[in-house]
């Protein structure tokens, strides 16, 4: 694995600029030709890392003569054209979730990397944190059994602005995406049906426009388990993300990783420290993991971990979920999915 | 308090012995007049425990002129016509859980100690766990803030017999009737709605008769908390009794307890033991500061810490479940509850 | 085992009615024909229990012809006497700790007992706590190999009066005596030699009187392995007593034990309950435990689990101990028990 | 804080390449100069990692008109002279640690620096550990009251080679050295005397050369605290790092890290991972917390972190360490400090 994969990226919004530094100082295996950003202030955070060149149209990128592979850290709306546009151009494409929110869109993306023969890797980095991945070895290794009971807890430390909310697709395609993919990961088997029950006990204002901001989500997997989310947009005591799979043979649980393993005893008690922060502290070695797997799977031809039938399901859940939350019952997976082969 | 209250106990099966032995070995306030079981072999381990009375037939306990208090552990289909005649002779009753399966019953029930001005108090011992009290009390206190989301994790080590299943109930009104009533206990709300999703993972042969051993059930309360309690038939690691409450500041959970808090470290990794093998090991204090409330109740003329109404509603809910699995919607409690005076 | 043992109880201070009331609730397998206590006051607590006999004279219950085992509770300088005459009336004898403060007056009790063909049990109730004792059972099993040290933390919650503590014996020999006994019990094997570092950081006053309330004391045992124990008088969030013994295959620690399992966030952090308050919550089993040992050991001819030996080597540590305090330096065993046919 | 820091890498062994890498990727405010290693096939990795020039003659470093500070990472006796040189040069001085074995050699660079009035900081890692440093701030904070007694376990997963062992000073220079710095950090008092009990339980060949594996050592504080530490050379779980603060206000403790926080239940009990293998997964991120703090010293003219008095504490703890075990007693610090001015 001598060879280093030619890079360019796409985005230099927070998580762009965390895939850039993460190419730069971690990936002894890749170099970064080019990145692009629609507003030229975000140039010099490449430039001060040593990126040569630096434009504000992604096409310069994907079209790039050098570039194998690019890193789509771009909004929503453009992650299919640019993965639809870079795969004609026989590029390898990483790009961050949701690939689409809706499943035509997603197909049509599936369809030109198939075509075209390069490999589509999903950002769905919550896989690669070691917590998560340890249990799915767990499961993969038949410690626990046949799966009977997924159990995933996953809340925000506070909610973004109400105007963010407006504009974010919903909780289930917005936060709860990120726990579709991880229950699928976990469980190793579709999920067939969706029930939500949910509210919004943080902003009330927010079920104006349709959205929620506490869920519980119960999805029935193809294999006969059953799993339940729970999600919050705010939980005062930090950034909780935890899981816990139970089965035939036993039972194996995630807990939330802390700053420091602290206890402190005072006549009132045992004092232990809060959760990380957010996504950024508690993900933070995951994003590199996960950038590391798709450089391995282009350089040795490995396939994708985290391909578009992912990113299908993973959309597909959260429909069925709103369709669920809107129409109160539960939700075959088939009905959101009637018009796709999957 | 000096005087001590006058019990007659019935049936001394196996939770009629605990609760006798109880009564004797640690309720300083409380002695036992007589004790009934239709078998006689039973009656050896009344008489020494040195109760001087013993006989076949529950009525001789109910109508004893000595008698204050009755303990009923008879099979379910009497707690009601015992808890009746008891109420109409002006004494005290202590009843096992369920009170009965059908509302119409329990409204029975209701009215008769009501109408005879006695006190009526079911036995819901796991209230009275030190783990899921010490909650209850930090949400009373207002330490959690407005309840968004209650988890219950509930599942026994091992499921009884198909034969005894048959007879059961059901898994709803045998076993989850207990997350019913520690989930309104927690929350300190009503339960309005209930949705399950549920399958007989272990015993397959089980749904021939209808019942389920896997179960995920979410509860919806008027307060706006959601719920979700999952059960299993057999956790082959133990009896697996945990809780969370998560509010707008902050979260409060119950772990499980253990016989010993060792942990072994080898070359393998780090090793704790298994939680307390099932219920008699777990609530073995629970029982006994549950029969002391009562005596307590009884003798200082407090209110039931556990009246008909906390039985109705148990069993409303246990109701709804069936109902829920049966025809794969979700329930609302008031369905149930249509002829009844809540 | 039908067999009832015959016991007397001598002293009924507060381990005294520890004892009698475990023998009435909790010993199928024990009687109590008589107690005693020089102050008559105490004698209600035997009567209300159930004992027909009570008596000012420690004397009575030795020589009643149906007791055929005294429990010794009386002070500590009566232990021995007590013990020397009951075995020469043929009676097994169960003893509070210490045997007594001199290794001569500790032979006098072993040869007595010895001559006489009698059991001899000391109450280190410590050896029965869950937790030690299951600590013991795995260096015994081989899973922790070869021990190389032992850590004890051995903290009261507050500290005696002053005014016992003049009379007290000192810390080594009213404290850490239990320690001492804890190390050999876990290890295995005999301590060879002490080496103490302490003070009175708590109280300075009692180091007027030779006494201190804060001590680190090093343990060498004959096997090789190094022991170290931490001792202080104040442990303000409560009773610590924890231990963990390290070896050539693996390392087990036994923590506090709690009231509850809860675990409570909010946005300070994580909260915990204290260890349980002092030695009659800890080891409120152990002491049930432990003298069930006894009335086992008697009426099934098996050797007793603490015997006079055991005594012997924990005052004789403890004298090393205060030796090694004075003179500022490591202090051999032998050189105490130069005198002693050990 | 705009200006970078202009250093010189002095080493490129195991240390040096951390330090080195540390310098290039996570320190924004320097940029390394120069790097020397008398082995030319270690240049290749400073080469790799963008540094212009390399050098076999350390005082190419120390000399470079270019170098503001130099990273001394050479083997132990070059500790001095290097710190000595570069002192003259008005180079501040970052120096891994023991600043030397002899405390005239110590008291030599530090007269050194003095006289040329630039900074001398040494690489005691461990001070900058997330939790051992957030249990000395709740020590400064006063949460702990009056420290009494200090409990550090320290022990590594495997010995070095024997023959290493034969050069590396003893256990006390080569690895409780850095216990003895953490002792005096986290008490914020001066060690006053030493007591070692010791053996070699792992390795017994190598007590034919003076040295042991397993080692108890009591620490006494000119603040009256008592500290205990210890030691193994082979923890066959993993890199066992843990400390304990006990005062008149509470207790603090710092536990191991682990690589996941997983649990897993099966029929045997609850399994979790292993500690953090060694040092260099261990503090991974405090050896660059640590290089920081340099940088920013320097830059920001702040006194230096851990300055040569620690250095020269820290070795004659050590050196009494020694002292102690030869002689078989207590061993008072001013004994080894006699002829130094502290």
């Amino acid at each position: 694995m001598a060879k280093k994969l030619k890079t360019g990226v796409i985005g230099l919004g927070r998580i762009g600029q965390i895939h850039l530094s993460n190419l730069v100082h971690h990936m002894p295996h890749a170099e970064v030709i080019i990145a692009s950003d629609v507003s030229p202030e975000s140039h010099a955070f490449a430039l001060n890392l040593g990126v040569k060149e630096v434009t504000t149209d992604a096409y310069d990128v994907i079209n790039h003569p050098d570039v194998e592979a690019v890193i789509v850290c771009s909004p929503t709306p453009f992650h299919v054209p640019y993965t639809v546009a870079a795969a004609r151009q026989k590029k390898h494409i990483f790009c961050e979730k949701p690939l689409d929110v809706t499943l035509e869109a997603i197909h049509e993306a599936e369809k030109a990397v198939t075509e075209n023969n390069v490999k589509l890797m999903l950002g769905f980095n919550r896989r690669f944190d070691a917590n998560f991945n340890n249990v799915r070895t767990l499961v993969e290794a038949n410690k626990i059994g046949d799966p009977h009971i997924l159990r995933i807890t996953s809340r925000d430390p506070a909610p973004p602005p109400v105007e963010y909310l407006k504009i974010s697709g919903g909780i289930f395609l917005d936060m709860s995406i990120h726990d579709f993919d991880m229950a699928r990961f976990i469980v190793g088997s579709e999920v067939t049906e969706v029930f939500v029950k949910g509210d919004a006990l943080i902003h009330p204002e927010i079920k104006e426009f349709g959205d929620i901001d506490t869920a519980v989500i119960v999805l029935t997997f193809e294999n006969g388990a059953i799993g339940v989310i729970d999600n919050s947009r705010k939980a005062v005591y930090g950034y909780d993300q935890r899981l816990e799979i139970f089965g035939s043979k036993g039972m194996a649980k995630a807990e939330n990783n802390t700053a420091d393993t602290l206890i402190h005893f005072d006549d009132n008690g045992g004092h232990s420290s809060l959760p990380l922060h957010f996504f950024l502290e508690r993900y933070e070695t995951a994003y590199r993991v996960c950038l590391k797997s798709f450089i391995d799977c282009v350089l040795n031809d490995k396939p994708s971990p985290v391909d578009a039938h992912d990113g299908l399901m993973a959309t597909a859940i959260g429909i069925a979920a709103m369709k669920s939350l809107t129409e109160g019952r539960s939700v075959k997976i088939s009905e959101v999915l009637q018009y796709a082969e999957v």
